[in-house]
This record gives C-alpha cells, structure tokens and sequence, in this order.
C-alpha cells in the first residue's frame, strides 16, 4: 500500500521500517530530516512537508509527541489536509487527547477524508519487534481496510468503536492503570523494605500469586533494581499523558483521585530528578518521601 | 500430623477440611461450634477450648477474623499459650497486623514455643479446592516441619524470611495490591464508560495486553458486572487490612497517599452502601462520585 | 477618567456602577447588551464592540467569566487591541491564568499599550458597596495611575510587584485558600456532626478561637446551615479556578495534593448536584460521601 | 481550691503556676519529678504517685503528652481512679482519642467519681499567659464547678455539651483546622515564590483580606520565614493527634482526604526531617517536593 508516515521518533521509525519490510511503498515526514536517513537506506522516499507527505497516498500515519505537533502537522498550508485525497485516510497512532482525536476527526470529515485513531501499547522494543498492540476505533471499513498496515506493525489489534476518540479514551486509560500499577508498587516495595523485607522478595511473591502479568514483571523488576535510568519513556511525557486523562476526566466531570496521586508524583520526580528520568521513578519518589532512597 | 485447627470461618473451615483429606488429625476449636459440625462428621474431634485444641498437638493454625481475635485465643486461662506444648508451633495463617504477629512471636518464645506466621492469598474457592498461595516466614527448621501441613492445604509456598512478621508485611502488601488494582480498575472504568466506551471493551483491552493477569480478569469481570453482592469479602473486613497496612505505615514513617485513597472509599462505601457489600465496591463508589453506578 | 467596561456580569455591573458613580464616564460593552440597561440609565454609553468601547479610553477594564471570553473581547478586528490607543491601558481584572496574563502583557506590549492585572476578591455584595479588595501589580507608574479608579471601587489595593501576571497568581492562590478554608471546615463538621457534635457548635468554638476571620465566619455559616443554592459562585466556575491553579501548578512543577481534594470534589459535586450549586458545596459532597448530608 | 495536677511538661508546669498564682492548693505530679522543682518553690506539693496528688483533692487535672500517659496515671493500684474520692472531679485537659474520654468516663462513674473533659487551644506562651481556650464538655453542674480554675488559666471557655468525650472530639477537630490551614499556606507559598511572587506578599495580601486570623497569621510568618526549629509543637505529636482524627473518622465512617494529605506529609516530615521539627513543617516539605525549599 502507499503510505504516509510523519513522526520518526523511537516509535515511529521502528514502525515505518516494519512498514518497508512488509513490502508497502512508504513515504516519511519528520521536522528534523536527519532522523529519517535510515529509513531511506532502507527503501523510504523522504518529503519535505507533511503535505507532500500525504499526496497521492492511501493512508497516512501520524506518532508524534505531542497534540500540538499532531495540529501542526494537520493544519495549516503544508498540512495533512491539504495533501490527503478525498477518501483518503489519516490513521493518528500517537497518545493524543480525546478532544483532539474528536477535532481531527470532524477536520477530515469536513475535508471529504477518513480518520480513525489506533494508538499503541508497547515501548520501542516492541515497536521494533513488530509487537504492538494496536487500539482502533473509526468506521468498521476503515480499521478493515488498515488492517494488512497494522498486521506490519503488530501482534493483535483491538476494535474498540466507530467512534475515532473511543481509542484516545482507552489508550490514556490503559497509560493511566499502567502508571496506577507502578504507584501501588512504589508504595508496597518501599514499606516493605523498610519493614525489613527484600523488595525483590515482594515482588517473587506478587508476581508469583495474583500479579502475574507483564505490567508487574517489568515495572517490578526497574523498582527493585531503581533502574530509572536510562529512561524507557521519560517522565514528563508520562505526565502530558496523565494530563490528558485529566481533562478527559475533568470534561466528563470524573473525580479521579488515584490519578492526582500519579500526577503529583510525576511533578515531584521532574522537580526533583530532573525531565529525563522514566516515569516509573515516581517509585524512587515514594522512597525517598519515606527517608529512602538513593 | 496431629494439628489443631482454631477459626472455621469460610476460609477457616475450608482449610480444615482439606488437612483431614490428607490424612492428618485434626482437633478443631471454634467461637460458635455449629459451625464444626460438618468438620466433625468429616473426622475432626470438637476441642472445648482453644487450650484444649493445642494439648497434644505438635502444631495449631489460627485463622481468625482479626487481631483481638487472635489474642483471645492465645492468652488467658484457657488460651493457646498454656496449652501449647514446649516445642509444639503455633501457625498464625490469618492476616494480622506486623505488631501482632512480634507480639505473638515473642509471646510463644518466653513459653519455649515455636512460631512462624503463614497467611494466605486465595478467595473461599482457592481454599476448597487447596489452591492457596501461602506466604510463610519463620525459622527455616519450623517452616519445612510445616510444609506438609501447607502442602494439604495450598498450590505454592513462599517463604520470605525468617522473621514470622515479615510474612504479616508480606500479606498486607499484597491486600494493598489488589485493592490498589482495584481502585485502578473503577476509575479507568468510570471514565471509559462515562465517555462511551463499554467497561467490558476496556477490559478486554487491558487483559489482553499488559494487564494479563488473574486480578485483572477476576476483579475486571466483577466490575463490569457491578457484582458486589454477594460479597467474597466484605468491606469492613478489607477496611480493616488497609488499617493493619496504615499502622505499618505510620509506624516505620511511609507516606503511601494511594493506600489514603483507597481507605477513604472504602469508608465512603460502608457508610453509603453497608457493611455486607464486597471491597471491591469501592469501583461502584468511584461510579456514584461520577454520578453514575446503579 | 475616559473609562471603558467590559463585561457586566453580576461583578462587573457593580463595579461599572460605582465608576459612574465616583463622576467616571463610562462606555460599557457587554456580549447581551441587554445587561447594560441599568447602567445606561445611570450614564454610561453603550459601545457596539469592545474595540468601540476602547477607542478614545484611557483605561479600560475587564471583568469577565474566563479566559476565553478576554481572548475574544482583545483579539480580533472587533478587538481591544486595534481599539485601544498608544499608551492607553488595559486593565484586567476578572481572574485568569497566569499564561493568560503574561499573553495580553506581550500582546498590549507589541501594541504599544499599557496593561495591569488586578483581580479582586469579594462577592457580589462587596463589588455593589464598593468594598472589593484589589490585588495589582504592573508597572508602578501604571499601577498609580489606575488608582483612582480603583478607590471607586474597592476598599484596599494590594500592588504585588511589576509583572501584570503576579497578581493573577497571587489571586489565583486567594481562591484556593478560600477553597481549602471550605474544605477543611467540611470535613471536621461532618466528622463532628456525626459524633455528635452539632455544627454550629463546632463553628462556634472555631471562630471564638483560633480562627476568627472573615472566611471562617461566612463559609462556616454556610456549611452549618446547608445553604448551597442560590449560589453566590457557583461550582463549574469554581471548577474552572482550581483548574487554572493547577495549570500553573504543573507548568512550574508543583505538586499540591490538597488543590486535587478541592478538584475532586468539585466534579463529585457537579456531577451529583448539578451545576447551579455554589462551590462551598463541596462541603455537601463530603457530608454525603459519609452517608450524611441533607 | 485543693487540686491535683498531674503532667508538668511545657504546658502542664505552666498551667499549675497559674492556679498557684490564683491562690489554689495545688498537689503536683509528674513522671520525672525534676521537673516539679520550680512550681514547689512556687508552692505547690509533690505527690509520690498519681494516688497520692488524687487523695483529699477535690480536683485533679490531667495534662499528659498521649493517651498511654493518661492510662498509666489513672489505673492501677497508684492510679487516680484509687485515690479520687467518691464525687471529686477528674479534668481530663490534655487532647486524647475520643474513644480515650468514653472509656474514662465510664470508668470513673465506676468508681463513683465525676469526669470531664477540658481539652485546651493554645501554646506554650498562653499557657504561660493563663490566655488558653478552653473547650469543656460534661454535666453542667461539673464544668460550673470547675470554672474558677478553668478562669485561672484560660481567657474563655466553650461548654460543648454533657458528654465529655465531646470536648475530645472538638479540640481534635480544632487541630486537624490548624494543620489544615499550614497545608493551604504551605502549598499556596510554594506555588507563589516558585512562581516570581515573595511568599511575605502573598501572606500579606492574604491577612490583609479574607484570612485575617491569629491562624494564618501566626502560622503564615512561620511558613515565610521558614522557622520550623525549635518547635512548638513537634511533629510527631502532630501526627499523633492526626492519628486521633482518623481513629474517629474510621469508627464514624467519614472519609477525610484532607486529613489524609496532613499525615502523610507529617509521615514525610518525620521520615525526611527528623522529630524535632515543628508540625508546621509539613511546608517545608511540600516546598522540597516542589524541588524548593531550604
């Protein structure tokens, strides 16, 4: 298929290279160009503005950081909607806001374009293993249609809806029990330790008996080793995502008090680490909030 | 073995009945003994006080419903500690707070009696049908002479240390972990569902990823059912764990605000709802909070 | 002095009144002019748009219900800013974010105008008596030069420093103290209500005492008397506050678990008790989460 | 009057001066009897045992640090409870559990002797300067018998009913206000002086407005100037009697967020600080978490 692939951070440019590999034509988009050399090594044509990036193309996919890159991208004279063709799909990949994906989606509709969102679970390693899990919601046609693209990218897909924000909406929710798992965590490991009980026993016990799931395993493991460095997926994009779910909440007027836990723990762990720890140092946070710690 | 068995509650007697299966002999003792009687056709003899469940026997399970309970037993004129023999193991399997379990360790020390603590995870079912998961600390020696004993009644044992309290710690952490899952699971539900996505789609989201493990499919399921009634558990008695929990906490001086969180709905649940509803309606009050649930 | 006014909610037109009254000529600009009636009677002149009611006006003031509403009355061809002559100044005075107020400082800068911050506190009755306190800050000449105009209004002026947006944070944390203040008297009078300490004797000993200040004495009222509605500010609004201090609150890395109690409470109340309750009904909500209330 | 006085630390030793001052007969005891030195030059007669300050006095009052110290004066064979006379009055004035007050007095009713309760809001320096407030709860005719040495060391006292543990409940209540307003303070300080604005200004602006009362005031100057050392109160008494708090709101059933914030910043303070700080210092810890602070 002719795809369009914007955003080549760890992410995307694991995905657009699964793309290559899949066999589709692709062509990439990305603010700084550099980062697209490899892929071009591998087969990728390179475009100089999101528009071109859309021209001619069946469908194109967007991973950014943030909402304001995807606006970006979308709108304005070089944007998406002036190079995707009618009928023509936009596919949003990345975390992005329900209000956003429920903007983005009346945009490309007044424009004649279809639009579905399909968010991801899985860090950069699973994006390179083609391991995704992919969360889709839009018309039943088009996730049809996007189908043979995710295949490339993915291990299972999810439909969660017609309705493109409905994968927003579950995505930040999945981010939101992810980092709820880690908070619970934090919480148990450091009374534990400071109790006298090895972190590494409570968590063979945890993940031994109920906790037998790949969210504790792996988070587990980086909080009994405070492994918070290198991060995987820095703290202050944790906290845009946390933030996100709070203006969902807020909207739909949802108390969340679980929530404002993680949130003023992401603002303490940047505070006081710095932007460039994993957000799963909020567990380091909990410690020292407890006279613990490094 | 000859063991007395003292607590015929649902887990109590449950457990009991597995340890006659296996052969053993089981003197039994219970606050109201109706509840014996199906233990005593089944073999086990009716002791007429909880001394005279330990006279004789090489080692006594308790598994009471709390911490006064507990030491009603042990001590006094016709309690555990006189009737004990020297040499003879008190197995504490109920969950009690760390302050009881050195107490009692220290209680059946001066006595020269032998001590370890051994809680279970594991609903009423995973005690029919010798399913526990029991966390066992104490010395080395005393636990292998007990594995038989957990052996009849439990799919695994761990063993966290040689302390009996750190087992307490150990339980009360995983009580706080699946209440904390729990809470995770209402809020996102809440919020999902408030924005139109079905609870159970979130669910099988979440379960089919990273969330892939027994807490999630168990309490999801009740969630999305809004079945709290009849209870597994009722809230008092979960309140009453994130107590023991928060006495911990407050004495070794961890801050653990998710525990709060957790503390506060379960009181909101029991004033609101009563004192027979599962713990896991917590999720139902994160519902009301957002002015939905039943 | 030349006077414009923008926007006569149940603040403003209090406010504009008593310019008039002090011998200011006003011209008012309100979005329903229906609302400028009375004050037309008083002498003011209606202007068409809010760059009419800025051209030829040495200072004029807004006092609206959200950031969005000043966005829409300073930008655009209809705007404050292609009214307002050289040197002229903008004084806003409604509450608003931080990032809001050092936007329309650049923006009046770029224009070569003038711009202060100057919330005030106090409600509708205060604005009618002309008693509201006035927190400012900008620069001092522009500050003293305003003053006039803010003795017809109000009973004290606080300057806070020479950056219009100091003042908007500083009344931004006026309105979570005020918050905090309800929030504190909520949860001790339901806990002394249903230990059977009634209300108003708890208030009684509370403002004989240590906290005998003007906040205490009118909210702790309130609470004792459950008098939500007629709402003097009502909830979403209160809502919308506590949202632009936790805006703040995160861009400047601050973590305030006590705003998330406020926040939470808010939405419970909002989406139980609808939107027409003042924002001390949070107070209602923590009555009500312990099986109190009305 | 012949009263007995039993606990001479800050405030007890400066209470029992008082009534000397006022011509009263006063009997002291104290645990380590040094401190008694000063009040028998003053005075004042040292009892051997709690026994012996009970007998032949019409009045004994009780100003203890926790409520194991009021237990261990008032049982036993040297306890008040076998030195006070049928109908002389014991004055309970120290802050202790509302459970505390309900078992006292039954106790004490036992024994054919009054009880009240007179708990008291103050520190050192209106001890010292007989200004307390003193909140009495009990039969009417018992807080009218005891009001001239209530008026020997207090400035007003509030009757909050016939039931002692009520006054309990109360002055509970009151402390929970107090470190409720040092977590607004504290929150709103670090949020201003990280945002460009001096934390005197913000407390001035404060003071001069709503929040003009001796709490913020007091506490205010203390949070500006960062003056947690030497304490007034040290934290873990703060926590101590948060914990108090909880216990009522766990038996009553009333979820407290707030309350929850307050301890679990105590817990950090302590963990973090040390237990020689004032409570109040639970600023100086949510400035830290802010990355501010010393």
């Amino acid at each position: 298929m002719k795809i369009g692939f914007i955003g080549l951070g760890n992410m995307g440019a694991a995905m657009a290279h699964n793309l290559l590999k899949a066999g589709h034509e692709v062509a990439v988009w990305n603010r700084s160009a550099a980062k697209a050399a490899h892929l071009i090594t591998a087969g990728a044509v390179l475009s100089p503005t999101p528009k071109a990036c859309a021209v001619g193309r069946e469908l194109v996919i967007t991973m950014l950081a943030d909402d304001a890159s995807v606006d970006a991208v979308v709108g304005g004279d070089d944007g998406l909607l002036e190079g995707l063709a009618s009928s023509a799909m936009h596919v949003s990949m990345s975390t992005i806001a329900v209000a956003t994906a429920q903007r983005l989606a009346a945009a490309h509709l007044a424009h004649g374009q279809r639009f579905i969102c399909a968010p991801v679970f899985g860090r950069p390693e699973a994006a390179a293993a083609a391991k995704l899990f992919i969360v889709a919601a839009g018309p039943d046609a088009d996730i049809r249609a996007a189908k043979p693209v995710f295949e490339a990218m993915g291990q299972r897909i999810f439909a969660v809806g017609v309705t493109p924000s409905a994968a927003a909406l579950v995505k930040l929710c999945g981010n939101f029990m992810i980092l709820a798992a880690v908070e619970a965590l934090g919480e148990a490991m450091t009374l534990a330790d400071k109790g006298g009980v090895p972190k590494a026993q409570l968590l063979e016990v945890l993940t031994g008996t109920l906790f037998d799931a790949p969210i504790y395993r792996t988070y587990g493991a980086v909080v009994v080793e405070d492994r918070f460095t290198p991060a995987g997926f820095v703290a202050p994009l944790g906290l845009k995502d946390m933030r996100l779910v709070g203006q969902s909440a807020e909207s739909l007027r949802v108390p969340m008090p679980l929530l404002n836990v993680l949130r003023d723990h992401l603002l303490q762990t940047i505070a006081v680490e710095g932007d460039n720890v994993d957000w799963s140092a909020i567990a380091l946070t909990t410690a020292k909030n407890a006279g613990m710690g490094r």
